[in-house]
């Protein structure tokens, strides 16, 4: 337990150090040339099984990629994210049932997989395995991004990787030492986000409409005025586009999402 | 930054306050009587907030659910975990692509919905989202607990808290002060969890097996001496019965998971 939030005073609050941390998460995107030591990794791949598994699956599996002729490739198939090829560290989420098929048969029973259910636990999994290791990383100097567009050529990632079936690569992590200091994104209003005992969006047209005027700002500012856009127009124009219609059959064939 | 790993000497490792925090989690499911405030629990949430987010998409949304009589049922339907009753503060995590709907409709686009891509970027938004949160609950001396267990019941959840489409629950969190101090559950060996550049499970086998002694001397510690049990056990047997297999109709339904 570290210093506890001091809530007798809203304005002048005393965040304790981690929350301070958390709250000051940015995207980091351009690192120095400083390594990472490897020691460190393993730390923070540990630390990232810290997190809570569903049912005690431990369905998360990492890859380090370390060949820059593989970075390389990641890097286009990602769209041209040069950073997936510059990053000191750069790691593939993968959602796993492969190794339950694995002590099935260890127990020589039949595992039944398939179930969307397995699908959700597994991806969840990656996702508070993945945080609690970007917290960690973020605690010890380091920076680093999601990489989502791991999934725009998501077959080739899986084949690249050798990943077999009951395996997906659900995202990437670029990590490294931050050559930037980029300004925080503004998040929705809390009361969008958190609802009492029922889920009511009827405050919600307004609310945005609000925050839309400072993600313009933030963006704005970010782009030294050259770029100005609201969350709706970034939404709605992401949103009115197919994205990544290929999924749905990919996951099928490896196994997911069958029943 | 907080106080840097001093990697030179990693038998006496000196950790820094946050990657201990995050090593030491356990889920806690017995709590104190002692109130959370409700600032807090807004803070907490601004903090999960704060974790990266898909593409910009924040596809997270939270309820609180306050009402002793809404708790009894949530209780019920997760299969009689009565710490969902008893808990302080009790929090269902759902992936959220209504709001999206409604920016589009501010824009007058159309959103293209139900891609399997979407329902992975939310439901991974609600890990990120829900482990920063629980990280910033633990540094301020509370605890607490994942329940994967209202999927048992999903549609009754959804009808109760009023989810419209579009928005699906995907686990809840029980928080509060701890009154129990559980050992820690050992994880996977790291080995077998990180792999470098390609995936290959060759030493799976062996360094599971070995494993599954920890975990047996795990459950007889916490049991004292009346439950044993490896990990190859327990994965086994629940992976050879059919788990929450509504989960795939239910998604459909409400607009999930249909290309």
């Amino acid at each position: 337990m570290l210093a506890y939030i001091d809530l007798t005073q809203p304005e002048e609050r005393i965040m304790n150090q981690t929350i301070k941390l958390l709250r000051g998460h940015r995207s980091i995107r351009k690192f120095t040339d400083q390594p990472v030591p490897q020691a460190l990794v393993n730390e923070l791949v540990a630390t990232g099984q810290a997190a809570s598994t569903s049912s005690f699956i431990q369905g998360c599996s990492v890859v380090q990629v370390n060949r820059p002729e593989d970075r390389a490739k990641l890097a286009v198939w990602s769209g041209n994210q040069r950073y997936v090829e510059e990053a000191p560290v750069f790691l593939v989420f993968c959602a796993d049932m492969k190794r339950h098929q694995l002590v099935c048969d260890m127990q020589g029973t039949e595992m039944l997989s398939g179930y969307a259910e397995q699908f959700i636990t597994a991806t969840v999994d990656c996702g508070l395995f993945a945080q609690n290791l970007m917290a960690a990383a973020e605690s010890t100097g380091l920076g680093g991004c999601y990489i989502g567009g791991i999934r725009n050529q998501i077959a080739k990632v899986a084949a690249l990787l050798d990943l077999p079936d009951l395996v997906y690569p659900v995202f990437g992590m670029c990590l490294g030492y931050p050559d930037q200091d980029p300004i925080l994104r503004p998040r929705l209003p809390l009361e969008v986000v958190l609802k009492q005992d029922r889920y009511d969006d009827s405050g919600d047209r307004a609310a945005i409409a609000d925050y839309d005027q400072r993600v313009k700002a933030y963006y704005l500012e970010r782009s030294g005025g050259k770029r100005s856009m609201t969350w709706s127009e970034q939404m709605s124009g992401m949103l009115m586009k197919e994205i990544r219609p290929h999924m749905l059959e990919f996951l099928k064939k490896r196994g997911f999402l069958l029943r």
